[in-house]
């Protein structure tokens, strides 16, 4: 079977990390996984919010949002609704949460940094661009703490990198990073993120159809790892490494 | 190792599930799964949400909420914030997802079932256990409407049953069902929903601290399936099948 | 006259007041007067709001809030809708009066008592209920801090006893604790909250449709005068004094 | 004893009501008890909401508000804040409850009016000045509507006329209109909304300090009831009856 | 071409300052432009906001609201909505700033002003109304402050005085303080607020029909100066100067 | 005096209008004026709001947002405070005006046309930006209408273009196209917006210190229609015209 963008099962769409997107920010990057595009910006800032103060950890969060005409059809915004959505709520928990599997706290020091991730265009997978880009964002804006002092030289704030890909069965077959078109059809769809040293952070399966069985599991899995895999390696190339 | 509360690791809290509880709603349940108790009322009404009409299908959607005293310290009721939580809104997501799989929105016919799950008394697990409860609700919701013949008596809604449970590692060991001392140390977190006959139709892991690998999912993936088949007998029981 | 439920015009319905209903709260009363049963549950926190700070005074405060599905038809979640109504803001305020007006803030010391009263099941009178179960859970979470020490032994924060009834004329007929369908036809509505002493805290009455004139009203002041003695001593036997 | 303003237990404040105060509206009226200033005006318009529609009957419905600064402090906005408080909610709805006592829906035809009743200067009694003002806007627009043939000649929207007036006990004497001085120090406050023929139609009655007896409550009573009949003849007057 | 109220093309509506009209505030101004009527009250506190203080500058802002029914037809209450209006939000931040730009804040040491412009019956020209009005309220504010020694005795807190005034084309004639009438069929129309020596400190035209062009902009800014001279006049005398 | 960038007085920023930009919008344009940076799609949609269903006529809005990081310190999100500050609102209102002024909606028909603008990153100028790329969005996206025939050949939906610049006084010198650094010690600042043919749509001067005079006023005048021209001419060219 031949995928609608001529992709293999295992293959990700094509990746593109543009570091230093932004004048103001800390750390910034637009992120592109084929034509899903979000810019990640990671604002550092000295001190913690109110309920972590003095307890010498540091913080690491994320707000994620789709400008309205990010989607084929408008959608309104979040603001003039008055009210953010269950699903922005549900990424932004889920951004935050991933990129805090992979910070020391301790080491970051009481200091700040929020990731914003604003997805400026959709076609599918746009969370786990998303996590992949905010990385790379927070990875430089922790390095502009240490070169200002604000993080002690010594320290590694970072245990490690973190990357995410979602996968999926359309018509049976497994599938790696879906794009919309085929994301909408997918009997089962899964998001995975793993760290660079191929452990998981976060699995969530959810069968938009019929059930799905262990072997089925089984097989995104091993899609979901090889795709976190090749992202890291992006990733280490981004930043130079 | 004995747990806190002396269970083997593979056990589950005693399951109560009291059919019937409310006197207004078609179907209702106040399910216990050791001192976490929810109680899920089934709200059937004819017709369906504007966007659907026409369709020929029905409607099933559930809504989450916890007592602000159901835990250990008085939470802010989200009616007095003027907005509804995260956490809040992804877990009424996700019980509606789970009762839907197992639902035939056209057998279903152009009638709505709202599943109420709030949380009287929280010890861990609160989900697990409104999807748990919601499901056997539900099925008397369905059956209440296919005597008033809003439903055909020749049509199967319920293409099967849906259960759910967490499970965990506790200082490097997989536990079944943990109650909220369990949670709250947790290495991973997962909680599984599973069809009847033992599918998957949400896995939902989190590395809380390390990251996990591949033997310890398929570990809680064991202990999950375990629990699922035993929370099915508990349904089948109090549903007197 | 005989009414719906076989009762006498001077009669309640049956009282059932469940002590230490919850695992967490300092203090818990399921109440129920026949079919109308609410959640009572009392938080004591040391510390009252900023405005009261360093007056040495302590706070008692109520909210009340009724389950979606715990009325006939379905009702809205005002966390949902984000805004809380009328009649929801109306209840809470006149349940913290009512508790206010046998507490001696003075004798509590700065310490904070929040009553929560969600109503599980309603069949008219879920104010009333309210007030009734409130103050025992109140009395209850009272005695928890002074065995803790945090109230001082010798301080009698409570100076009497307080309980709520409903009354109303249906049909012509001056009835006591109205049930649901009572309510709905009734022609006045008043609300009677009183000490146990039998002295009033609150007379709230409504014509719903003939205004009523004095003789009327006194009518009901009796009904609801012997109403509240009856509900004191279910107080009374429920602490066990 | 002699009052801080001078007047004798039984006498009401000095009322004005100025009567077609408003360029634009159907009925308006600036009504004033004492320095409590109160600018009620009555918007006629045709239909009734969407859930009345059909049913042949109008609709009346009021909403109070006080001016930031009427109040001897400045007070926030409730359109700042984003949410009306539960004081504000609760007179709104005793306002329309109070005025549809006197209002034949029937008559009235699907027709709808809603008073506003905007605090310009408060000093104590505002809802009951708002209710007695009301009705004659009220009144106003209803004979709008007539002439205009919106409501048949024949037909009699409204039964009778509606008053109110605040009494209270201050320093154990009862007292009649009390002004804001005499209201916070108050040890009972009570509210009675009469109708034009001397009977009840709300009577809210709140012990502040020490709860009151039934020879209290008949004392305030009397006074409420002599109170509502001056104004009565006030509203007449204004009325030119 | 002869107006519709009769007025020449270069005169005000009769301006009315009556100060002083609130028993309450620190400052108070209820003024008029014709049949426009707006309440302004100036509320003096010691203290600036949190992220001023310190800085010894006082400050100084302003809220503008309509009532509902101050319109020909009557408009939602923007506490209900729950959200002030964009239209709202824009003029109570242009009242704000023109004040500010006679206001020196430092000589106003850590004093906070906040003036409440409540349009009470509109008729066009509201805001303008609002800050010619404010401006007076503002100095008896000011006046009181240095009366009781917040303000010291040498500070002049005011640098110079501020009024506002509409002016606009219509049918091709330029006009100076439109009503309503005039206002709702203008091809253009401006608001010019002025300093009492005539410099500007706020110009919006804005085209509602046809752009306008450089020479139609001149002879607005002409009528504008010549109309804010003639309330500057009217506001010294209303202050007694 | 030469300016911080290097530029002469009435020297615009470089422009560069990006078109195309979206995969899904019918018109968008990545604008930048310098270092600000605006993102803005046009959505095209048949059909009217409800207010406008029946008239013939078609309508065009729009909404303006920044990132929270496109600034230099990082702002809450609109959504997340759960409503729609004053500026934003403002600026919204001003870029629909701008646009409709330039739009004959009777030719347009019954379709509506939004256009959001999204501020990626901001340095000053950032609605004067958005109002010059929403044009030209604007412009493909009826092209798009025309061609798929729903709005007619013949009509002429556009009656000329619009741009717009901000002006400002600083160090007492008048200035074209201010940057964030000139912005924020200008004295004087004035946003003008231009159609094609050199007449104006708005003009918006505001006194940040000194109010100013007719001669300052003029000035600024010249300075802002010379801008407007040289970007009529650069939206000319990304028109391809």
């Amino acid at each position: 079977m031949s995928r609608i963008d001529g992709r293999t099962a295992d293959q990700l769409r094509p990746l593109t990390i543009d570091r230093g997107w932004s004048k103001h920010a800390e750390g910034s990057v637009l992120v592109a996984f084929g034509d899903t595009k979000v810019l990640c910006t990671a604002s550092f800032t000295e001190g913690v919010p109110r309920w972590r103060r003095g307890s010498g950890k540091g913080w690491v969060t994320a707000e994620y949002s789709m400008l309205p005409r990010s989607t084929n059809t408008r959608g309104d915004r979040e603001s003039v609704r008055g009210k953010i959505g269950g699903r922005t709520h549900e990424i932004s928990r889920l951004i935050g949460r991933s990129l805090r599997s992979v910070v020391d706290t301790k080491a970051l020091g009481e200091n700040t940094v929020v990731l914003d991730c604003d997805v400026l265009q959709a076609d599918g997978g746009t969370r786990t661009a998303a996590i992949t880009g905010a990385y790379v964002a927070l990875a430089d804006a922790v390095a502009w703490g240490q070169e200002r002092k604000l993080i002690k030289a010594s320290a590694k704030p970072l245990s490690g990198s973190v990357a995410a890909v979602s996968v999926g069965i359309v018509k049976g077959v497994p599938l790696l990073d879906l794009c919309y078109e085929e994301d909408v059809v997918a009997e089962t769809d899964m998001n995975v993120v793993c760290t660079g040293d191929g452990r998981f952070v976060e699995v969530q399966g959810t069968a938009e159809g019929e059930p799905f069985d262990r072997d089925e599991l089984n097989a995104l899995l091993d899609l979901a790892v090889g795709g976190c895999r090749d992202l890291e390696k992006g990733q280490r190339e981004a930043l130079g490494r």
